[in-house]
């Protein structure tokens, strides 16, 4: 099974901290590694993680507020300036490539690589990218301005073939992919030989859910329900949910709600305001609502997987 | 005599490294505190140098390359997020001004403060601002993009009466604004009075020349003459001179060899490859052409003023 991991990069909301950088996140799986959003001063955290960025090839934008991208176009030219060859694919809003675009106009750069842009919408969910080893869906979030998450799942394994038990029932090689795919096989005289008797189930599907910056959204459950793992901002306490619920922002407590309902794996939140300097008060008012619950710290690699599994290893 | 001093808050050329950030700095007279250049990362510098961003009221860009201004868009909308209510004036190239816009019209804000933009031009030197303190003019430089320096100075401040002489030679009060430019006098018997005896120079008038990427040009020190600080580019050495040419920018000795023509009290040199760790090397090539030399340092301020004066302080 490969590694499928979540490091953050930065999560402080709007500006930066003595601790917190602005929003970013690295999604490895395997060998491959994905950029979420890319705030300000991101292409430092990654040269200062020693993070192979090279093997970046995929970067998903939220939106369109300046502490979830202002750190792109510099990660852009750094690229350019190395050399890089191989293809970007960006996710985002439509204004964003007007944005990259005059940008290099303006430096007259021809960059030494191709972008490839994608425009995101945030009217419904929709399978918007497959990395090869994982299909992204858009997730239309609560926003002042336009803003999607991204829900990010592995392909479904076929199932394996339980060879011992294929050979006993005399099953001819012809079927061993409908096998894989689950179904079931009847011989000569007629008898079911049920799928389950043959084959042993894949490793269950993980997803990982970004959602970025969002009001409390009752819609929100039903297009990431069972992931994994989700990421839901928590920009204020519930003190301050007034505040919340004006600026489209949540607290850490409807962020705890969204994943209860949603019944999530885990949660992870982070995007908190610069005005708190203790996450411990975000963690206690979560954890009435939902755990196991994980508070986004920057620098840090978090394992998405079945918490059992986790334990486990 | 008001302070007058320059803080590097990056000196890197193109991309950040673990030691050096990206091109800015701080001038600071007296109260006054003006930014030069805002690369990526500025505004995480000025948080942990602790600069009462505040009083930053004047922004000038040299030009369009990335490594020069990224930075630009997060402090502006920082400052918002913050309430700032104080006009802020960017002196820049046109096209600055439709990328800032572009970027707060992307994500629907209205700034709290007014955003003053003034339009650089790099055919000819010209006056372009009055800080209150300060004159600034623009340098044009060579470079692969339109690129404009600037010359910040003084104002020339009158000359001080010398009270006692003035009583001894009957000076009548009205004179004394006459004086004080500099005009001679003369009394009623025709004697005439030289002003150097009823008068005292005022100090020297401080200068600081701020060349930030350009190619080895030998119309700037004509623009610099007697500059009290010149800030240089210095990208490569000398084995690189090729390549510094083919780039529009320049070496440590052609940096110095510009401070020695234009007579500067003192050079500073920065904005330096990111192949060399070692910026003594840079010393050692640029002081066999010219001395008192500074290599930029992340972090540190510098005095801008007569070396022997400064000696000894």
């Amino acid at each position: 099974m490969k590694r499928f991991t979540v490091t953050v990069l930065g999560s402080s909301a709007a500006m930066p901290t003595a601790q917190r950088n602005l929003s970013a996140q690295l999604l490895t799986y395997g060998e491959q590694i994905i950029l979420l959003d890319c705030g300000e001063g991101t292409q430092m955290m990654l040269k200062k993680l020693r993070v192979k960025t090279g093997k970046i090839n995929h970067i998903f934008v939220s939106h369109l507020h300046g502490d979830h991208f202002f750190g792109l176009i510099g990660l852009i030219s750094t690229w350019h300036l190395l050399g890089r060859k191989t293809p970007l694919k960006i996710y985002g809003p439509p204004m964003l490539q007007e944005i990259l675009e005059l940008q290099l106009k303006a430096s007259m750069t021809e960059l030494s690589y191709q972008l490839v842009f994608f425009a995101t919408q945030n009217e419904f969910p929709a399978v918007i990218a497959d990395t090869g080893h994982l299909i992204v869906k858009s997730i239309p979030l609560k926003h002042r301005i336009p803003t999607t998450g991204f829900l990010f799942s592995e392909k479904s394994l076929p199932r394996k073939i339980r060879r011992s038990e294929t050979d006993k029932y005399g099953i001819p090689l012809t079927f061993m992919e409908r096998l894989r795919n689950g179904e079931d096989y009847t011989d000569e005289n007629g008898n079911l030989i049920k799928n389950e008797l043959l084959t042993i189930s894949p490793p269950e599907v993980r997803s990982y859910a970004y959602c970025s910056d969002t009001a409390y959204d009752d819609c929100l459950p039903g297009v990431i329900m069972g992931c994994t793992m989700l990421y839901h901002e928590a920009t204020f306490l519930s003190e301050r949910a007034e505040q919340a619920g004006q600026k489209m922002h949540s607290t850490a407590a409807q962020a705890a709600q969204i994943a209860s309902i949603a019944e999530a794996g885990t949660l992870m939140i982070g995007h908190f305001s610069a005005r708190y300097d203790n996450a411990n008060l975000f963690k206690e008012e979560a954890e009435k609502y939902f755990s196991p619950l994980l508070i986004a710290e920057d620098g840090e690699t978090y394992e998405i997987g079945n918490q059992a599994d986790l334990s486990r290893n």
